[in-house]
């Protein structure tokens, strides 16, 4: 059902490394052109990539370590690194119909301009692991999917819906048409985010690193909710700030 | 109140970068030796941190861009490159006394092994937002405190007591003699972590990335708590991990 694209302009397009990242494509529906090996590495984890491919009737080979290197641009890959075809991202249809097909109110979350791909990648792996239906990014001033944000979501990349728009604050005006009540997180906001009632239908908008949720999409808010801090900083990491209000949505639905 | 050692074997070492680490650097207690801006830029953030520069009568020089680049080893320094001496690093008793001081129970966190930068910088940052008193890291087979985790940290970490200690069980057992009750957080644990009982001196463990907490560390915990996870991947990201439960402390403290 996942439907990617990785980004042809981008130095890591349509390609995949690390083991838990090619192990979770390899049991997901991508398609998978070509797999690399480093030469002498039979641990583990690679027996079990080596496993799945062989199932799927992947072809694979060794090649220098060194040769890894140079695909990737570094020397992060852990000895495997995937080609995989550039595909098509999911329309914010499927992800309703995701929720639908469950039998859950849609639980999406709306990226403003996420700049980090360790953050895009960190928020992908909370999603999955939180119940949500997909994640809306926008075509233009976010980072797309790339091999590291591949990465960074630890696999979890491969088991989510990512549907790119080419303008949010119209999408939201359509997700409000759907049932969904659109919740902004910034700093300023009126409710503490682990006081806010997010039983039904709902669109979560993280801001982006360093500007936090744009004019636009602000105004299309319902209402914006807010993460209490005592400290001396004013702000936390994306991708944390992302999680501590996903999982306060989980919560919510799952444990009452 | 602050000590620091910023690693000398480390490639990173005595220099912080980017414009709110070497601000938040600034305004702390902080032992500065030099600060470098790239010439010709005399954006607003830049004047702030001259600004603060010449009231602290530090000297800086105005260097060519390419300088600043070498000196980091990437481009993503903002312009501005700052040494610090190498200081030392909190004991562990300065942080029990911090809570004494602020005639508040304990609240520590308590990291093994963490390997990444970002996720050390982002969980210094949450930890400085959510009311903890300081951080203890392992000596050995931890990242330390390095350029990378002080930008990462977004200025957080001047204002963050960390203790280095050569053998975690052993502080552990000591920490519990002070009173404190140590969680640890891993997959498998036995209560939900918006489940457990916070409101008492607490010390925080939160495992390494790959491995989670290693066995020894793991045997001296009160508890194990655990985050739900409904889909497939089967651990978050470990800032994002830690920032939950943090989180729920937080709570646990500040809204009854």
């Amino acid at each position: 059902m996942s439907k990617y694209n990785f980004d042809s302009n981008s130095e890591n397009s349509e390609i995949l490394y690390g083991r838990n990242p090619v192990i979770e494509a390899l049991r997901s529906e991508m398609s998978i052109n070509k797999l690399l090996i480093a030469q002498g590495d039979n641990s583990g984890s690679i027996k079990v990539i080596l496993s799945l491919a062989r199932d799927k009737q992947i072809v694979y080979q060794t090649v220098d370590r060194k040769k890894l290197d140079d695909i990737c641009g570094h020397k992060n890959h852990q000895g495997v690194v995937m080609y995989v075809s550039a595909g098509e991202y999911a329309l914010v249809e499927d992800i309703l119909n995701k929720a639908r097909e469950k039998n859950e109110n849609p639980f999406i979350l709306i990226l403003d301009e996420i700049q980090d791909p360790h953050n895009l990648g960190a928020m992908i792996r909370t999603a999955e692991a939180c119940g949500v239906h997909g994640i809306i990014i926008p075509k233009r001033r976010s980072v797309q999917l790339t091999g590291a944000v591949a990465k960074a979501s630890a696999g979890a990349l491969s088991h989510m819906l990512i549907a790119r728009v080419a303008n949010l604050p119209t999408v939201i005006d359509d997700l409000k048409k759907e049932g969904l009540w659109i919740a902004g997180t910034d700093a300023g906001g009126e409710t503490e985010f682990f006081k806010a009632d997010y039983s039904g239908p709902i669109g979560l908008v993280i801001g982006s690193e360093g500007y936090g949720i744009g004019e636009l999409v602000r105004k299309k808010c319902d209402y914006i909710i807010t993460i209490p801090m005592v400290g001396k900083v004013s702000s936390l990491n994306a991708s944390v700030a992302a999680g501590l209000v996903m999982y306060e949505v989980f919560k919510g639905r799952y444990h009452k």
